[in-house]
């Protein structure tokens, strides 16, 4: 494999020097100062503003232009109006400065005039060799190195999930979509570098475990198919296409200029190459969640422990819905809850604990039940239904301990759990404390995820036979 | 109309006197005593603890046998062993008992000779009158009064939505489904009183808005029908039908004795009765809080206001995906923002603000924006795309207050809101004091209660006519 180093987005990741040219000189809270949000993200190295009209920003010595600041420059940010950009870049590339990330919009994002000017600006790193990203674009994040372009505050985490994206809203809400954001490349109209060669940095990037890509619409499909074949095989890489409907599609066109094409092709694409294509913001939380903390799901089968009948039944219905199956327990694996029953009690899959428990207790029961469900040679993973009482006055029926350690002591299988009851929130964040088990806010959720974890096994070859 | 006291549920609703027999001698946490709960719940009338081997229950005089207790006993609540429970419903007959709720597990839901005792329970009501709910039931919850029959604790909220359901999941779990729960009937196996008649019992109580019905399967299908469809002209009805899948249903037959029966057969039901059938949890709490604080959605065509031109992209495709369409926004409504934005900004629906917002201050243009939409003649429903910022930080991006006060001042119209960004649950809360504004975690969920509401609106006719 390639070096890191050598990949174009490089230096846009680890510049040590960077200009930002057309720099505001409003600072503070509500300016969306990018000097004051690239410092207070952590950037260490030497910052040139450029804006004529300026003294200093945020402190620093401003510079006219570009060309005037005499030290090497490694990327600029440019964030002037756009009638000037293709200037400011010819400028920049004279100065020798090896990347631009183009913020300003009014591109192919917007009317035909924009639409020629981005074609220039490509030309422009065409000839001269100086790389862009954008125009239309937050930019870069690397919450290792603590470098940002963007003049949104971001919060600084270095998760190992990388975000490839087409518009600023999967950085700034990095919360409700991927939960965490190591790393991003927000690639806006995309002139020059484009989802293909982020995603192909990204692959080469150890530091980052999942790959989440948002996508309104790709010029490259081909070089894209090579190299999202070439990186799924080695992470998981979790798709979320957009402009899907005839509206959309013409909304992305007028967003980012991308044509959003049919997306029919698209499924198709990701399909062939591996990468897992979800449809709404909730998969691609839980599929990221899931592919971090989750060894491989061998085989489809999945075994229920349950504290409520009806609970089960919903979980047998989403099993099904999403690829997998109930798995046929073992007679060993049901004898043990069996003998603990009431001997009327129909023992299967799902495992219904209720009437055992209330004899002989929660811990004991729910430990034995987990216990014999994963280390049943028949089960690839597990779902666990507990109840998610208002602690600390119900704390007789929190399950979380007992789940998480019995959980701990037998590694290898995934398991996902859905607590239902008044305080979801907390419970479910109790249990996940060490990554072991997962909870989910819905079985549906859960079931699915279960799902994406068996197909990327299925993708990687080595699951189990079917039954 | 039919008068809601002349119902057979009224007195499992309402009594005035409780005999619980079998009931438990432990007390305190973990005893899951219903005694104790009942009180716990607010219930103020006389309880009858029936137990021969107690002197005293939770501080009342036990009675060895239900026809010892001498006064007029409304409701028994039987938690025997299944042994007993046909002697204790006869002794209740003749004791003047009017209703029994048979708490017991190990009936259909267990094996033949459960099913046998089953059908011998069912006969006693028809012989004797005594109205049965039940067997395998928690039996039923009145927040409004404070009655409840329930072992496992609940916390009471008089809010307007109705639970019927086959399992107590959804008692216990009631925050993580319709996340409002103020009257249930948990119908359990259900030997006599069924699904139909607790819908008629809701359909009639004003005190009832929303009616969720969770159904493993009906053995009456031409009765639950006619009520469904009369039920469902008064109120609405959102149906989870369990037990879908090939293991599901046979899960659901050793659940609650249920007929699963066929899926297709069910969702035809549901469409002619006007039920709104969902798929998975999360359709349940959204559609049940859309019916309960928006009014109706008169036609299909929704307005989008967003700070993101690719949330409003996911937004257009998750409002095709539910059946609505983006509405095409009068030159008017276009006209407010596009001249309070760039010259080369595409202005359209959804209604791209972040350049307007740039340059004339946040509150300023999503008044602007909403307060347009919402009195755009071709607009039928709003979704608001926000930040949800971190409080109070970046309170300069919260367009809480301002949408929400926009809304208020131009009620009518549903108005909801997707608020992206690492504050969610905060901001959302806020967004929602009142009620004129609702906020969902995904544009997802955002968009199918919309469709919901349309639906809803549909089915009783009167909406816009096609654009």
């Amino acid at each position: 494999m390639e070096k890191l180093q050598d990949h174009p987005f490089h230096i846009f990741m680890n510049p040590r020097s960077v200009a930002v040219i057309g720099a505001s000189r409003k600072t503070g809270k509500g300016s969306f100062n990018v000097i004051e949000v690239m410092r207070q993200f952590g950037f260490g190295g030497r910052i040139y503003p450029v804006n004529p009209f300026a003294e200093e920003i945020a402190g620093i010595p401003c510079h006219r232009e570009v060309e005037e600041i005499g030290d090497a420059v490694d990327l600029a940010v440019v964030a002037t109006p756009r009638e000037q950009v293709l200037d400011v870049l010819r400028a920049s590339a004279r100065a020798g400065v090896r990347g631009a990330v183009v913020v300003t919009q009014g591109f192919a994002d917007a009317d035909p005039e924009g639409g020629s000017l981005q074609a220039l600006a490509a030309g422009i790193a065409r000839d001269t060799g100086m790389r862009i990203l954008g125009p239309n674009t937050l930019g870069v994040l690397d919450a290792f190195t603590g470098f940002t372009t963007s003049f949104m505050p971001l919060s600084r985490e270095p998760a190992p999930v990388a975000v490839i994206c087409q518009s600023g809203v999967f950085f700034v809400g990095a919360a409700v979509f991927t939960g965490m954001l190591g790393k991003g490349i927000d690639i806006g109209n995309g002139c020059d570098l484009d989802c293909a060669d982020a995603l192909e940095y990204f692959g080469r990037d150890d530091q980052v475990k999942v790959i989440f890509l948002h996508i309104e619409g790709l010029r490259q499909g081909k070089r894209f198919h090579q190299v999202a074949a070439r990186v799924a095989r080695v992470k998981p890489v979790i798709a979320l296409k957009t402009g899907r409907s005839a509206l959309g599609a013409r909304a992305a066109a007028s967003h980012s200029g991308s044509m959003a094409g049919q997306h029919a092709l698209y499924e198709a694409a990701f399909r062939q190459s591996g990468i897992l294509s979800v449809e709404d913001q909730e998969a691609v939380s839980d599929f990221t969640k899931g592919f971090i903390h989750c060894g491989p799901m061998r085989g489809n089968r999945v075994g229920v422990i349950t504290f409520t009948g009806g609970g089960g039944i919903i979980a047998a219905d989403m099993i099904e819905k999403f690829g997998l199956q109930v798995a046929p327990l073992s007679p060993g694996t049901t004898g043990a809850i069996k003998d603990l029953s009431p001997p009327w009690m129909p023992i299967g899959n799902p495992l219904d604990i209720w009437p055992a428990l209330m004899k002989h207790g929660m811990n004991h029961i729910y430990e034995a039940a987990l216990r014999a469900v994963l280390q049943d040679p028949g089960v690839d993973g597990v779902i666990c239904i507990a109840i998610a009482p208002n602690l600390p006055d119900d704390d007789f029926l929190n399950a979380t301990e007992v789940i998480r350690e019995t959980a701990v002591a037998l590694p290898g299988k995934p398991v996902v759990a859905w607590l239902y009851g008044p305080n979801q929130d907390a419970v479910s964040k109790s249990i996940e404390a060490g990554g072991r088990v997962l909870a989910f806010p819905s079985l549906s959720r859960a079931a699915r995820t279960l799902g994406a974890l068996y197909r990327r096994s299925a993708f990687l070859g080595g699951v189990a036979p079917p039954a």
